[in-house]
Parts: structure tokens; C-alpha cells; sequence
């Protein structure tokens, strides 16, 4: 794969939580590989409730780390 | 998306849990951008035990960080 | 919503057990505001085990905040 | 509720690992208060492997929480 | 229960990883004491994808800690 | 089994979260060490929202780990 993840530094907090999507992104393209795969499992995943509960979990996860990255941005 | 996260810093541990808040439904807003539907899914999500026990992990995620941001208000 | 965190210093790790209790409810609140449903949904699921491990997980993600917030009572 | 956790400190990593099973089950206990419903609800609970792996899980988040507060038993 | 876990400290990251396997192990272990209903358990539990990711969980959760623990072997 | 984590440093963030990858798998391949059933689980787990976001999230906890190790290759 293409370099797409060269640090962990954000200008804001709010480019820190996207950087957070993408990594929680980037987590099942790794292992789903197939992009139509993943398009074609799309509508259902984001009109279910608990998967978009689950997904915003990983976000969360991801944001942790990369706050402390940035010293949380203080 | 316009700017909406510009600081972690809170005046106060409630409004750090707030903003966790915040950042728990951005989460999901991300990952489905349509408002309505977000709106079409809440009622029987947010009548459902599992799913709010659910997005309470996501908020408690969000609050470590925020708390740790702001040095845990000490 | 009233003042209802000011602080996350407790006297004792009992005390700080019982806080984690209150933000994980707090999270439960906050997306289901209608204390009416909240009651309602309460019965069934308190006799899930599945539903109160999912709730002891929310407590001990708020309990590593608030014992690091305490210095772990050391 | 009576005292039941003063310290977080302990004399080993096993004893920290026992201590966090004590506070996995009692986030359980304080959510479903009636001791007779949760001795009901063991044997299925029990003999689940998914309801298991969520407790080992509830652990694990415990343990990380007690073992910093030891400083890792160095 | 004989001793099992004296310390958090380990020769090689590798050997923090397996010793993050057998913590997993043992939160089950002591929920579900009776070794022969976790053997008959086992099968249905290892060829089930969720599951097996739900384990994997909690091992990267105890790897954390003790990745912490041996200040990530550096 | 062989040796194949000697070490948490990695040269870049990129690398720091296929190592995270790896040691996701690595957590479902301890427990469930047949290869062959891992494959036949392969395709349905692939093809699951769900089960994506679920591996996603065991990806993230280990890049926690790895971030921290490498001081978030700052």
C-alpha cells in the first residue's frame, strides 16, 4: 500500500479526529481489501444504529492516541 | 465540515463530559453525513438498553481523553 | 442540566467506584433523556448478564479515569 | 454499601488480577442490586463463550487500571 | 488458586504477548472455574470469526499493559 | 511458534499500524491455530460490517501500544 500515514501531528484537534476516521477506516480496508466489497456493505452498515455506535467506538479509540500524540493539543 | 472541535480544554469536568458527548455523535455523524436518517434511527435506538449501555462506552472513551487533556481539572 | 460534576477528586477508591457508576449512567441520560423510558427499559435489562457486563465494562472505563485523576489514591 | 475497597494497592500482580475480578463483579452488583437474580442468571452466563470473553474483557480493563496504580509491581 | 502470575515483566515483547494470552485465559478461568465445561465450550468458540476477534481483543488490551509494564521494552 | 515480535519500534507510523495489524491476527491465530479453519472463516467474516468494525477496534487498541512505544514517532 501507498504511504498514506506519516504522522501522527494535526494542526487542530479537529484534524486529529478526522485523522481518527481515517485510521478507523483504514483498519477495515486492511482487511477487507476489495473497495466494492466495502461500498457494497455500506448502506446497510450506516442505517444501523449499533454499527454506527461501534464505528464512532473505534474513532474514539484512534482519537485517544492521537490527542496524546499532540500533547493534546495544549 | 465547518470548524466544531477547536480546543479540548474545559472550564469544568461537566463540560468535558459534554464535549465527549460531542465528540461520540460526531462520530457517527461522519460515518452517515445524512441528518434525517441519523434523526430516522434515534427512536428505537435510544429505547433500547444495549444501545445506550453502548453509547455511554463511546462517551466514556472520549471523557479519558478529555479529562487527561485538561490535566483531570486538578 | 444542573451542576452535577465538579470534580473528579474522591477521599477513597469506593468513592471514586461509585462516581464511575454516576458518569456511566450520566452517559445513558445524556442520549436518553426521558427518565420514564429509561425506567422502563431498566427491568429487562437488569436481568441480562450480558447487558450488566456491558455496564461493568462502562464503570471500569470510567473508573481508569478517575483512579489516574487521584493519583490512584496512592 | 459497606466498605469493600480502600486501596487499590496490592502485594503481587496475581492479588491485582484477583482485585479486578472483585471490581468487575461488583459494577455487576451495583447495576442488578438483587444477589438472588444474579445467582440465577450465572449458569447460562457461564457456560457462554461469548459472555466470557466479555468478562475477561471487563478484567483486562480493571487490571490496567490496578497495575498502573502499583506501578506494575517493578 | 496456586501462583500463577509473580510478574508483569518479560525477556522479549513476544513473551509480554503470550503472557497477555494467558491473562485473557485466566478472566475466564476464573469466571468459569470448571475446566471441562470451558474444553466443551472451545470448538464452537474457535470457528466462530467473531468470537475469536472478541479474544483478540482482550489480549490487546492486556498487551497494553504489560507493554506499559516493561516500558515497552525499549 | 518462531520468533516474530522482537520488537515494538517501528520506522514509521505506517508501519507502527500494520504492525498493529499483525498483532490483531496474531491474537486470533494464538487462539484458534489451525490455519485452514482460520481461511474458512475468511470470506463470510470479510463480507460483515460488523465483524470489520470489530477487527478495526482490535486494531486500534494495539496501535495504542505501539504509538506509545515509538513516543509517537514525534
Amino acid at each position: 500500500m501507498a504511504d498514506w500515514l506519516t504522522t501522527l501531528q494535526t494542526d487542530t484537534p479537529q484534524e486529529g479526529f478526522e485523522l481518527a476516521i481515517t485510521l478507523a477506516r483504514k483498519g477495515v480496508a486492511y482487511t477487507q481489501t476489495n473497495a466494492e466489497v466495502r461500498d457494497k456493505l455500506r448502506p446497510a452498515y450506516a442505517e444501523n444504529a449499533d454499527s454506527l455506535t461501534a464505528a464512532s467506538h473505534v474513532i474514539a479509540t484512534h482519537f485517544q492516541t492521537i490527542a496524546a500524540a499532540n500533547n493534546y493539543w495544549k
